[in-house]
């Protein structure tokens, strides 16, 4: 998408000197309110989503300041100016919305989510209390509700939050826990109990260890338990170390699972480490951050077996189900612990003698104070689409995914690291021309290291997709494409892998 | 603004099951969308912001749950009964734009900042590297910069985050002073130190409080120092306590100063506080959340002395200067610690082989992983306004601030709680007749304390304005009027008073 000059009509236009007031008027904002308007709709809703389109328009640091000032000045510039802005910052940044960007855990500019999303921000809330943000308390319940339902808890009992990520949401289950068993803690510190232990896969999400930083346990003591070829916890493991740990006179109190991982999508066998939890008593946590949308699914959600029988849950609709950032959820099983672990009864805000029921005033169950609204987004969508479109969505996103996996298997060039995975993320190795027959060469692996990267930085010059790489473990950089755009087809699977071939085929390393 | 039927074209127009796609396409979504834009900018930006709309619709939980279906569905809603349900819900949410909005520490909906959000959206990027946000990256690098120039460090040096509200910026604090006293806190957790104590104001925000219990250090170690009459820390009180805890075997390590308190608006001593953590070797962290856009107007900078010697600040947008929900920054002297204190090295995401400079993925300072991007929103208002634009938006909200002050001052019926606030909120009890002269009255206070929850109620029913109250120590229920919303003028506080004694003056307690 081009700056068009038509953008500027007149570079010295006056500028309002009193446009600095805070309130929208019609004779001051609206043909700009019209035509910022008119522009997201064409140039960045409709124009971004076409295939043909770029998924990036590569610009290096010094590029992108020269095109675009943005360093805050003393002076305000013209309507004009602000429209061009926008254009250059549009031109500039990646299209995640494209059909072709399966880089990360999230995708799409779902048309209800930016709607949704729109008239959040034209509302402006702050979600604490039932007097500022009424029906946005109420959506919040109901939605929150509905997915405890799909999680498995009876009657969708229990309580839950919107939170501003995963890795927070994943530090709630931390607290809760710590809380539930030494509730002396949210005075006292973790001084009150000797050295808490956490366990987590080692292919679970940095969250963890870094919330368990954050939050005064330490990460040494995010206990990391091994896993299998396939990437899944070794419940084994799991057990040794909790007993060692326990001969350690350190006090474990929190496993967190995983339903779905960053890398793998591998699912935790969740029945065997709930039953573990219970042996040990221990809270049970599963992180479905990524994973937790196969749960709308009936064909899918076998492979979150076990769910039902967790303490809580992180599960953030901006991963599987495609709602704009950021929509992450924490749903708990126990009706009070978010309230009693986080709440200071702030006279300022949760007033008791207020007029109506103050059980609605929920903002003291988060460590926020003012909080976004990110329920009305993920609500519209679920309106647009009904249970029933999730549903779609998601045996969509795995039928391509099958797909893709199945038409790499066969194809030259191509070597998956594993061989079935389990969520919507494929992983596998291009090995160009000059490696092919070399695998037993000693610096084969040194030299496929290098192919990801190489082909990433074609990739992103050309701008014609973006697939992410890493490392993992001992292996070499592979790719690992994403799958949460319902729109994509089989055309387009292989057209990744063409595209894959056409960067990567010839590249020396 | 009513649930027009004209919205409902045709109840039963036929769902396109095909609609569950996250892709948006003009056959499909376009007339949708542009109705859905027009309800937007017509109904809610600018059907919203006129004084003659009601600030709320007061309904209860039931009435609404009558009102608008909230409950997720299995099968999908047409297009016609979404714009129905966009129009609901903005009915009966608060408009927290409206100029007589004056309840919490935020308010507006600037038609800059909601544009940006718009743009914003519409890109829905995610935060943490230069791969997938390059524009963002730099834009925050800029924004940050500046504003830590504004604050006072020499050339704008140190680092910076935006970050999910002011609580969790305040628990940064937390986190990066006790990380450059005692870096193996990371790993080892706080058991690596004797008891970590923290000091802040008895009338300090609750979030340094609440951090400190979900960060593991209990809240009984977050000492609450005492303040004088107008709401400033007592400097005496704090050194004591800081020698008492000493004494006490445990480790002192940060002092938050207020720049602005949220009830009383108070500017606590920064430039006595910064003494006595140099003496102490504390870190001074200053919370000017509230306060802290203060320092955009030459007039009104001085309340903020000492600032320039805090090792951290917490400085929200979205508070003082009005920019959308919800834009909070956490900005830091020291150039490495943030990064130091919280980085994890996930490789999946961080990847040093990347062909461009990494150092530009700056997520791993963070402890969210996906983040939105606050930024834009913020830096748009800024290219419109202007440095000088922001300036006269604080300028007008302090002389509102002082006008209404002065104003009420002399009206019968209105009792000052602080004689000279130093923010821009102003606290008032209003006494009814029934009260007036009856001050050395036993049930004075009692009687007192009821008359604010008794207007409120009634100004809610209304929809007239929205201003807060609350008790603070031993003083019942008073007043709290804040000014953010800078197209507010003298006439708007004649009208405030003139509505708190019409819906005041005649009620029985």
């Amino acid at each position: 998408m081009p700056a068009d000059s038509d953008l500027i009509l007149s570079v010295n236009e006056e500028v309002d000197k009193d446009l600095f007031k805070t309130l929208p008027e019609r004779k001051k904002h609206e043909d700009f309110i019209r035509r910022a308007v008119d522009l997201l709709v064409e140039r960045v809703v409709f124009g971004r989503s076409a295939r043909s389109s770029k998924v990036v328009e590569w610009a290096s640091p010094e590029d992108i300041k020269t095109a675009i000032d943005l360093k805050p000045r003393r002076e305000p510039v013209s309507h004009d100016e602000l429209l061009k802005l926008m254009a250059d910052v549009t031109r500039y940044s990646v299209n995640t919305g494209h059909p072709y960007f399966v880089n990360q855990l999230f995708s799409s500019v779902d048309p209800y989510g930016l709607v949704g999303q729109w008239l959040t921000d034209a509302l402006n809330p702050s979600v604490y209390t039932y007097e500022v943000a009424p029906v946005f308390i109420l959506m919040e319940e109901d939605v929150l509700k509905e997915m405890r339902t799909i999680v498995g808890w009876p009657d969708g009992q229990g309580d839950g939050i919107f939170c501003p990520g995963g890795s927070l949401a994943n530090g709630y289950a931390i607290s809760c826990a710590r809380f539930y068993y030494y509730p002396e803690i949210k005075t006292k510190g973790v001084y009150a109990v000797p050295r808490l232990v956490l366990f987590t896969s080692e292919l679970a999400h940095y969250s963890t260890r870094k919330m368990a930083a954050f939050m005064g346990i330490g990460d040494d003591n995010c206990i990391q338990v091994k896993t299998d070829k396939n990437g899944k916890m070794d419940v084994d493991d799991l057990e040794f170390k909790i007993n060692e740990a326990i001969e350690d006179g350190a006090t474990p109190f929190l496993v967190t699972a995983t339903a779905g991982t960053t890398v793998y999508g591998a699912f935790d066998p969740l029945v065997a480490i709930a039953g573990l939890c219970q042996k040990y008593n221990l809270w049970f946590h599963v992180d479905a951050a990524w994973g937790g949308g196969a749960l709308m699914s009936r064909k899918h959600r076998h492979l979150l077996n076990g769910i039902e029988m967790a303490d809580s849950v992180v599960w953030n609709p901006h991963k599987l189900l495609a709602a704009p950032q950021q929509c992450s959820t924490f749903l708990i099983r126990h009706k009070n612990i978010l309230k009693q672990g986080h709440s200071s009864d702030a006279k300022y805000l949760f007033q008791k003698d207020k007029f109506y029921d103050t059980s609605l005033d929920t903002g003291d169950k988060h460590i926020q104070c003012g909080r976004r609204a990110d329920v009305l987004k993920f609500w519209f969508m679920w309106k647009a689409k009904g249970t029933e479109g999730f549903e779609k969505h998601i045996d969509t996103l795995f039928d391509n995914a099958k797909f893709f996996l199945e038409h790499i298997r066969q194809r030259e060039g191509f070597k998956l690291v594993i061989n079935e995975p389990e969520c919507t993320n494929i992983m596998f190795w291009y090995v160009p021309n000059c490696l092919r027959g070399l695998e037993n060469e000693p610096d084969y692996r040194e030299r496929l290291d290098k192919v990801a990267p190489k082909i990433k930085e074609k990739m992103i010059k050309e701008g014609s997709m973006m697939v992410t790489y890493q490392p993992q473990g001992d292996l070499p950089n592979f790719f690992r494409i994403v799958f949460q755009n319902s729109a994509l087809e089989h055309k387009d699977m292989v057209y990744f892998a063409n595209e894959l071939e056409r960067l990567g085929k010839n590249i020396k390393v």
